[in-house]
């Protein structure tokens, strides 16, 4: 484990540091359980944006991946990844850039749950030439995007129908994605969403398959419910992603140990507030991002958790209680008196993100340390449209 | 005014879109304010990033800017600006960057609230054989940085005593922002804290002169005092930002007018959640952000408003209700049927963002509009540290 307090004195902050012994471990922790569990692993790549990590992640698997941008599909297909899933509902405007994508060699997936917009790819894939696998989103729970496998399975049918006549088309299976694991902290909660979760699109692929429709692929999954699931029978792959880094949600619902959370922002301290009790640092709203996930579980986590020895909260548990863009405060819980001395001015401090996929958006490579906590390489991510 | 329903299909969603007009308008408007009371402007280009912008923030002014970020200031400098105050307190560790800045023939200014952070500055300076003009940070009531002009007013004159002595630094004056001015709904409220910032500088610049000091420069301002300062005697020049392109919470606190606000991000619609009525949107917490600061005023504000015609919101008040990674979810207030028919799978909509700093910052580019709605042009920004 690094030490949190080294310097980093080659690094300018604040900067995204990818610990790589952590990232490997979560990677092949993951990869065998869904090998134990029967499944494919195809990583959700839209939290860390990077083929390196991609690299790691899809080890010992078939290679297959999961964007959430097509701009995210472009580099990993320039990449040498070559079965990639948008997972996000396809929009027919999107037609030209996802068939650029395929034109680099790779299968791109699309993913709908809205029989216009099904009907209309299948025209204007018609008019490129082009012929595109995609998939039908279900909706097990998270209610966001998705057809109910209950209320709505005459649509699903109906939508499969569409897909499957289509030349242009070639109903590849049904998806979904359990978003609601991220607000249950109990075990046995999360166990019971990955169990609706796998019941849920099951039962999606096998109206299809009762109506005499192809569904090779049953595609689930999030970080918790991979990390819980008791069986995934009927599941053909799993698409989580935030496992290879975690962070202070993950770490607070219990999908991973705070010493197993990957990336940190290192941050500098640029001043002392003594009469509001903070130290002021310069990772603010833009470094760390404005989201406040683990407040939902937590009153004392603010906008991320100073990161101590071994990995993990430091004992007075230091926290962001406050940020605006490049401007954070770090207080103790209760207001208590902050470790000055500990931190002068220049001094640098390492600080757990509270929800990983949006902080690293910010940045546009990754630190990556080695055991002994020095800076080997720098990684490239991807950001934006 | 821009029809809000121009459908835009040369532009691939989401991305950021930039009403020059009223932009142009912000700017002139809060210039010719600036010269009324008789400061100079030294516009915030944090929000803006884009030498596009700053030309036309600083028409009419001396052409000084300021930045918070020094790979901000590097950009400005590149492009020809001069006079860059960097506003976030100084560590002495960035020396190296900031001389690089000053070796491109720019005068780039520097900020500290903290003795030991100036005396090192001033070793590592002259080490380099550079010297920097340095301005003291004070609070004048928004408790983030900066020393208090009354309990603190010994250390205000001992460090300005430290910058003077310097034979690497030079004091060039003090400098505020009143940062709580954004959570003041009336304008009473807000001249009040125009005021409070307005004397808190002088006095602190008055203290420095009792001591035989030199401060020529008093600089305050956010784009709320700016509007509403009843008069800056005594203060020399103003720092607002947001005021170019305005924004929901600006909206909200009476800083700009709905129709003057200039960035909109513009969406496709990907799916109908009929069960939840939600229209399903592909701009998410990272193409909006996740700041909910206007929830402080109004609760049903969620991640962003949507357009309507004349760039007021629409009468049925239709915000995003929820976002993630790259969905968002539009909803009518008290859960109301959304109109489905008005927004098919694929049809566009823009949405004004809740916080315009933290939205434009995941963006690459403004596309740039004229009076008649057509893209004219693509301004860059620069993004990260």
């Amino acid at each position: 484990m690094i030490p949190a307090m080294e310097h980093f004195d080659s690094l300018s902050t604040p900067c995204l540091m990818l610990d790589r012994a952590v990232l490997e471990s979560n990677c092949r922790l993951m990869a065998a359980r869904m090998k134990k569990l029967g499944v494919r692993l195809r990583p959700h790549m839209k939290t860390a944006k990077s083929a390196d990590v991609a690299q790691l992640a899809t080890a010992g698997h078939f290679g297959g991946i999961t964007v959430s941008t097509l701009k995210e599909a472009h580099y990993f297909a320039e990449r040498g990844f070559r079965d990639i899933l948008y997972a996000v509902g396809f929009v027919p405007s999107k037609i030209g850039e996802a068939a650029a994508i395929q034109e680099m060699g790779d299968a791109l997936i699309l993913l709908t749950d809205n029989m216009g917009a099904a009907a209309e790819t299948a025209i204007r894939a018609a008019k490129l030439g082009r012929k595109f696998p995609m998939m039908i989103e279900i909706d097990t729970g998270a209610g966001r995007c998705g057809l109910d496998p209950v209320s709505e399975a005459d649509d699903i049918v109906n939508l499969g129908r569409v897909i499957h006549k289509s030349a242009a088309l070639e109903l590849r299976g049904v998806l979904t994605h359990a978003g609601q694991s991220y607000h249950s902290t109990s075990a046995k909660g999360i166990k019971a969403v990955a169990e609706a979760e796998r019941a849920g699109i099951v039962k999606a692929a096998e109206l299809l398959r009762a109506a005499g429709l192809p569904c090779p692929v049953v595609s689930a999954g999030s970080t918790p419910t991979a990390r819980h699931a008791k069986n995934l029978d009927g599941v053909t792959e799993m698409r989580p992603g935030v496992y290879m880094f975690g962070d202070v949600d993950q770490a607070l619902i219990g999908s991973c140990s705070w010493d197993h959370i990957a990336v940190t922002v290192l941050a500098s301290v640029i001043g002392h507030n003594r009469r509001t009790k903070r130290i002021i640092v310069d990772a603010g709203g833009l470094a760390m991002s404005k989201d406040i996930g683990p407040s939902e579980f937590d009153n004392e986590t603010g906008y991320g958790t100073a990161m101590g020895e071994g990995g993990t909260p430091r004992p007075d548990r230091m926290y962001l209680a406050a940020v605006s863009q490049e401007h954070g405060q770090l207080a103790l819980p209760g207001g208590a008196e902050p470790p000055w001395e500990e931190f002068p001015v220049g001094s640098r401090i390492r600080v757990f993100p509270n929800h990983v996929c949006m902080t690293a958006a910010a940045h546009d490579r990754y630190h990556v340390l080695d055991e002994t906590g020095s800076v080997i390489e720098e990684w490239d991510r991807v950001n934006g449209w």
